[in-house]
């Protein structure tokens, strides 16, 4: 699900662009002027569209079963760290976990394959998610396969859907002054392999998507900080700024982030210095961003770095009353604004 | 989801081909040697992939969770009778309702957009989507949006996924001999029309498809055969041919057809024949296909009918000791056996 506050303004244009499907500002217009319309609305018992949250969410019973759905079209379909099998399952799980639904009941798998897509690819796509979904521990229940012919698709499109209870659900939207902000791990990783496997950048290092399912990781942490976590997303297409944006906005709080608490690997800050981008607009696919209330705060970092997928947890900032719905960056010597992402720099980045 | 029986025979090929996504024989053998590969098996409270049925079920205190996916990559996108939008609604709609799920909680829409797609199109899908999904009662309550650049995609693809609470759970291999077979209405009206649009045959007539939500249609007849209602399919992809080849060969039964109370319009009839193809292997998508009782054959019969998607229903067989896992057709002058088809005659038919 992509996630997206109120709409912008701005006229629609007469036929979809390449930014429309950005994860940004263009985006969030095309869904608000075209799929969010006549939606039915949230109510206590549903968490629908209108939300804009990871996912949806039905009340049954003492509990909610929350939904979300994916199409992944990344290329290349195989990049270092990964592969569209592993990307699809992971980001189901992730956006189930986002919401506070850690052990998901089930993922479905639809795949839309060109003709003459070799069928050892295929193959290694299904070992990968096979292996993600163990790794998650959940099972894929159900697909649907289709073919297009040779120059109708590019390769392969995957949708994955994913179901899961939670009696403890977790909004995007929960934020106040005071709360700490966290993330999981080290920023920017996808993207930036992503953009050097694509472009076959000499980047140096080792350019490695961040790829996995947190739902363990979401887990122990909200073991660790119980009501105290208030608000959660995975900073995908267009980053933890973007992720962060969201957040501000939904709650109408500011937010500070401290540059120099972000953790950031050297080889991707190397690359994003040479490339000339900001590693806070760069995708994730395996990271959370939190908010927590500020007693909890300890707790859920160590409950982070405590599991190997979060060992480069940090608090990277405060949720403040001033500035709603900005993201401030204090460098140390000065503060300014982190503009909003338009969209994901990279087209097809998952 | 795509239902298939046991794995057939025989080698996979090294690359995809068309007819891995045409529903059929060599459809089987992919899922088969892949995505069935390292499944989570099926429990008391799970159906899993294994079982090949319309969805996958959870076991939910007294309830079974219904989920279903589909992807549709259907061409024309707008066609006689419907649109990708009312296609992709009524499909993930009719999965659920063949599983006994005839009030789905919600549905997902994931969209893949080609870039330069008119605005004006995908707001009338959009449009299409919204009144099938009022007509279903179902709202839509998340999504996803990608694009792609021009001719990585020809033009659009929507992933719907819908869920549902039954307590009624009907699988698609409860025959035994001496139930009835029912079908909800005349067959072959989707793929007729597609085809026809396609090619822009001039059939005569008004040749349109049955796209259509059937899940008010299903209940009634659940109402009225309850427990005597044993199986269902709905015969999309490889037709109602198809539907009870699968019914037939899960229950280890045979299926005796009598050609004459086939309900089958002028229309589709002459163009059928024009072409040389047997309605019984054409697609259908406004469609169920039952097995009953036959104690409860008249009252389901009569509660179909009572309902406007089910004027034309009628009773069409009966299930069989002999012949388990065959098809046959009764012409009045003799029998004849019903191929299983080795996959959908027509690419991009849903």
């Amino acid at each position: 699900m992509t996630t997206l506050p109120a709409a912008p303004p701005g006229r629609l244009d007469d036929v979809v662009l390449m930014r429309h499907g950005a994860g940004g500002r263009a985006m969030r217009a095309l869904i608000h002027r075209i799929f969010a319309r006549g939606m039915v609305p949230s109510t206590d018992t549903m968490i629908g569209l209108d939300a804009f949250d990871d996912g949806a969410a039905f009340r049954i019973g003492d509990e909610w079963l929350v939904i979300t759905t994916d199409s992944h079209v990344i290329k290349p379909v195989e990049f270092p760290g990964g592969d569209i099998g592993r990307l699809s399952v992971s980001g189901t799980v992730n956006d189930l976990a986002m919401m506070g639904a850690t052990e998901p009941l089930g993922i479905t798998c639809a795949v839309v394959i060109e003709e003459g897509f070799p069928v050892d690819v295929l193959t290694r796509i299904h070992d990968s998610m096979l292996a993600a979904a163990r790794e998650a521990g959940v099972p894929i229940v159900t697909g649907d396969t289709k073919v297009m012919g040779r120059g109708e698709v590019d390769g392969i499109i995957l949708n994955t859907t994913g179901i899961g209870l939670t009696s403890h659900l977790v909004r995007d939207r929960g934020l106040q002054a005071g709360d700490r902000i966290l993330v999981s791990g080290s920023i920017g990783d996808h993207g930036m392999a992503i953009m050097a496997a694509r472009h076959k950048l000499e980047l140096g290092g080792d350019l490695a998507s961040d790829v996995a399912p947190l739902n363990h990781l979401v887990r122990a942490a909200l073991e660790a900080g119980a009501d105290g976590v208030v608000a959660m997303k995975d900073p995908t297409r267009g980053g933890v700024a973007s992720a962060l944006h969201e957040m501000a906005e939904k709650a109408r709080v500011g937010i500070v982030l401290e540059e120099s608490s972000l953790p950031i690997r050297a080889q991707v800050a190397a690359a994003a210095d040479l490339i000339g981008i900001d590693p806070l607009v760069v995708a994730n696919e395996g990271k959370a961003v939190m908010g927590v209330r500020p007693e909890v705060a300890d707790a859920v970092l160590a409950a982070l770095r405590a599991h190997p997928l979060g060992r480069d947890a940090a608090i990277i900032g405060t949720a403040i009353a001033d500035y709603p719905g900005n993201v401030i960056l204090d460098t140390g010597f000065g503060r300014r604004l982190v503009a909003e992402p338009e969209g994901e720099l990279l087209p097809r980045i998952c």
